[in-house]
């Protein structure tokens, strides 16, 4: 399958000109249009098809699907998609969907319209359906959050590995009574820590005790700090917590400290993501790092490989248990 | 002066039609053309004009210049900013600056190209004399830091009056050790809120002792835990403490209770901007807030008007103090 290059090549004229004729500008003689017309004849040249649409790669923008800008688990993926793509040409729009299906339908519109040459999703509440049947015409990759029964490549890490391994480290300090705040199971990753955390216990002979489990409907602080009440006012309370993210963490930790209790003294504590804030709390959280400046990398390279019309493989990276002060 | 819509109804035609007469597209006739380009001539319609040019309004993508997303600063500025863009037909590029003058240039270059309508400019370090000259072509708003001497509309706050309240109110708690955790003085808002410091003790008699005054390189975490080290390790040290960010007092506090102190009980603090997090320490911060959401709106709003031409006028908005756990 030749590309424009080639057509420019072979008739002789710039890209430039080549997209002039196929997009019916003025501007070109009719005989260099003859001539590269005959050109992308002989060829084969589909400028239409996925990744070989000039306008598309005129655009030079690629969309990037966040739930909210206020989650500073997206900012450090975002560093490493704007890096690499500015890197390789390219500009990011940053679309805060608010997980509303209109703002969703609105940005997906500008890549119909070619006005974008690609989407790198993280919003775990994107529809799906709409997304798989978008992929089918359009370059899209997905981050962090992935659903394997769809045909979208993504980058992700080993959820289930890094919460067994964060649980395990609270049980081999001595912790049975280890309490998960979880949030809403039907995001993926909910599921799979949820899996590593039961791992971890079963492997030490320690039933998991379903008062421990706590799922909340939001990752918000508030949610962290209503959860940890809940466990605290158990009468036969956890010494340990794993929080599924750092936010949800940093509001238990709130909760355990106005509360008169310290960390880890009195309850061990753990977050996930190694946000930057992880650090800020005193003591700071036990966290697990996912590499997220690496990963909105592999997922920009992903889909700026996917422009060009290329195969691409789905990623598993490497996380990192964080031992700090709260365990 | 003519606008678009008086040519295609004098002509006659609809706005596509004029828009490709003017930009010299294909799938027009000849016979169209000519008569529209008579209209123009007729009405003197300039379509190269500042808000005028079709290119531009087509691109409904205004450019917000932030210096770091890692900043929570500035996510509710740009909460408020998308939603006012996409209300009234808008996108936003969020374009971080990383305050490095190449990333800089590679965004001016987009409102050259007509990629997109306008700039948010929130960047502190941004090169003014670049942005002034950009101005005179291109519709540009200031928010949160400006300039007054360069001639670009702004949105911001009455830093002095609400550095002045802030102390005052520690002043008012019977502290006479007050001290500032202050930044690079380049910035407008840091010399504003350091005049309200000094007005504050001034009122009351308080000379202000110099070695209570801290400048950090950064607004960062780790600065404000370096400025609080320094001002605990004075023979006499400040009973309460004014920091610049919420950032720098989220240090301040850490590098506090590192030590072995309580806040308010030994030293009280207070912060500036509430972002989220400052209501998730222990103890929360008091803190100064500015009306983020409502001055990303204005913003907006400002610009858009300033794209379809129209006169606008800076804002100064209203702030208030939070007062909160840590005073």
């Amino acid at each position: 399958m030749a590309n424009i290059q080639e057509v420019a090549r072979k008739a002789g004229v710039s890209v430039a000109t080549v997209s002039r004729v196929i997009n019916n500008y003025s501007g070109v003689t009719e005989r260099t249009r003859q001539k590269v017309e005959k050109v992308i004849e002989e060829l084969n040249y589909e400028p239409s098809m996925l990744g070989r649409n000039l306008r598309t790669l005129e655009s030079k923008l690629i969309l990037v699907l966040i739930p909210s800008i206020s989650n500073p688990f997206y900012t450090e993926i975002i560093n490493g998609i704007e890096e690499t793509a500015i890197n390789l040409g390219y500009n990011i729009l940053l679309c805060e969907t608010d997980s509303n299906p209109e703002h969703e339908q609105r940005y997906f519109g500008l890549l119909k319209k070619r006005m974008a040459d690609g989407i790198i999703s993280m919003d775990p509440a994107v529809n799906k359906a709409k997304l798989a049947e978008l992929a089918e015409s359009y370059p899209i990759v997905q981050c962090s959050e992935y659903d394997e029964d769809i045909n979208i490549p993504y980058v992700t890490i080993n959820n289930e590995l890094a919460a067994y391994q964060a649980v395990k480290h609270l049980v081999k300090l001595g912790h049975e009574k280890v309490a998960l705040i979880s949030s809403d199971e039907r995001y993926l990753y909910a599921r799979e820590r949820k899996c590593g955390y039961e791992r971890a216990l079963n492997e030490f002979g320690i039933t998991a005790n379903e008062a421990f489990i706590y799922h909340t409907e939001s990752i918000s602080f508030e949610y962290g700090q209503h959860a940890m009440r809940k466990l605290l006012d158990l009468k036969d309370r956890p010494t340990a917590v794993f929080a599924l993210s750092d936010i949800l963490a940093i509001g238990a930790l709130k909760e355990i400290n106005s509360s008169g209790l310290l960390v880890p003294k009195d309850i061990a504590l753990i977050g996930f993501d190694k946000i930057s804030f992880s650090n800020m709390t005193y003591p700071a959280l036990t966290t697990v790092a996912q590499p997220m400046f690496k990963m909105g990398a592999a997922a920009t390279n992903m889909l700026i490989n996917r422009i060009k019309g290329m195969r691409v493989e789905s990623m598993v990276m490497e996380h990192e248990l964080i031992i700090r002060e709260s365990t």
